[in-house]
């Protein structure tokens, strides 16, 4: 038996998430039947995050055992090519050691949130990939709000009420607002989200809150009376999943 | 009657190029079609560049004639509702003179190529989008190549069998291989080509050959000797359609 750690890029719009659902396209059901197809072997995949449905991955991380003995190109090869045409890719895979864990081993997750602004005609080239805000949102107003959110805190007010994590305690090491080079109409900004773990809908709620701040609705210190409230009701609105990209999981 | 122009955006990948046809769906078939259903009027779409099946574009600007009074808001708007769910946006609309022609009143054409290189599994978030090469190629002799072709040539080895231009004479301003921005696997090259105006299939022959260049297969003399040459069959392979993008047209 061999444990098999592999990276993977997809595009989430076109399944209900990550996690395996009995009548939806599931990111995990399409790996698992593309792995069976490839050694007849049922696994379980064991992912580093569960990302929602419409939310992409860059370099999600999942962990599953088998125990045919195989190569990391034979791994990686078999498993995309029985993915076909689905729009999810093996980027790499390796042997592991069997105490290792996609999620509970992971130590850090990036995270990307891409805003296309500034653009008064629908997304069509960055469609799916972006949360289309019609008017120029204020990136230093952005970068300050987030700043009151970086480090350690009650994350309550920023939890979707469904999260099963112990404790809304979290520490967040970076928020970033930063503006991408773009070809296209319209001006591309990402925010990039850094912790050894976050709460569910942990990002897309902190979006949601610095978009008001861009926006000129809310200063800083409105952000840090709604984390000081530990109230989901007092944040912001919850930003879209099409915009959100779990770039980076480090061990 | 009013001539309007139009700033365009599209996927490339779901249309059989701009230039409309029987039975495929075209830009130009998509846009007049929207134009009809906003105001009632059959247009003749005229673009700067007839972009071939599969090419994007990020600022393609086309212009057509029609009687009925209208705000460039309305234009716009209009016609992207009208397009709806198509995958092509109109930018910008505004009203220009009786001699403006979007093609013939055009002094600049951008076009960016896209090249997914050093990454052993298929594009998953850049499909479509990217030409994909598994090696990576060196940017320095590409940009070394490009060198070579910037200037006033006869890019005859450059041009498509098919190219209605009168000349096969044109002046190449730009030709520059960048390293961009990317979060995903795999490295990304854009190839910027600037010219008043391109041959048929020039830009995708000229990156077909810096391709060569890239992978240490062809120097800069071999460049040299193929555009010398004056014969298409001297110069490197086509690259494939979708890493194309028709970028912005000066006027």
């Amino acid at each position: 038996m061999t444990r098999w750690k592999i990276t993977v890029e997809y595009d989430g719009a076109d399944f209900c998430g990550w996690q395996r659902q009995e009548n939806a396209p599931s990111v995990q059901g399409a790996i698992e039947k593309a792995i069976h197809d490839f050694c007849g072997e049922t696994v379980t995949l064991h992912a580093a995050g569960r990302t929602d449905a419409g939310v992409h991955a860059a370099g999600q991380v999942a962990h599953f055992d088998i125990t045919r003995p195989s190569t990391q190109k034979e791994v990686r090869d078999a498993i995309n090519a029985h993915l076909r045409p689905c729009k999810i890719a093996v980027l790499a895979a390796e042997p592991v050691a069997d105490d290792f864990h996609a999620r509970f081993s992971a130590t850090r997750r990036i995270y990307c949130y891409q805003i296309l602004m500034a653009r008064s005609a629908p997304p069509v080239l960055q469609s799916g990939r972006v949360w289309h805000v019609w008017k120029g949102l204020d990136i230093a107003a952005m970068n300050a709000a987030a700043a009151a959110l970086v480090g350690t805190h009650d994350f309550s007010s920023f939890r979707a009420a469904e999260c099963q994590a112990k404790s809304p305690i979290k520490t967040l090491d970076r928020l970033e607002v930063v503006e991408a080079a773009h070809f296209g109409h319209g001006r591309m900004v990402e925010v990039w989200a850094e912790a050894r773990s976050f709460l569910h809908h942990q990002v897309r709620n902190m979006v949601g809150t610095l978009k008001l701040a861009g926006e000129g609705k809310w200063g800083v210190n409105d952000v840090q009376e709604a984390l000081a409230a530990r109230d989901r009701t007092r944040a912001g609105p919850m930003a879209p999943a099409s915009g959100l990209c779990l770039v980076r999981v480090g061990y």
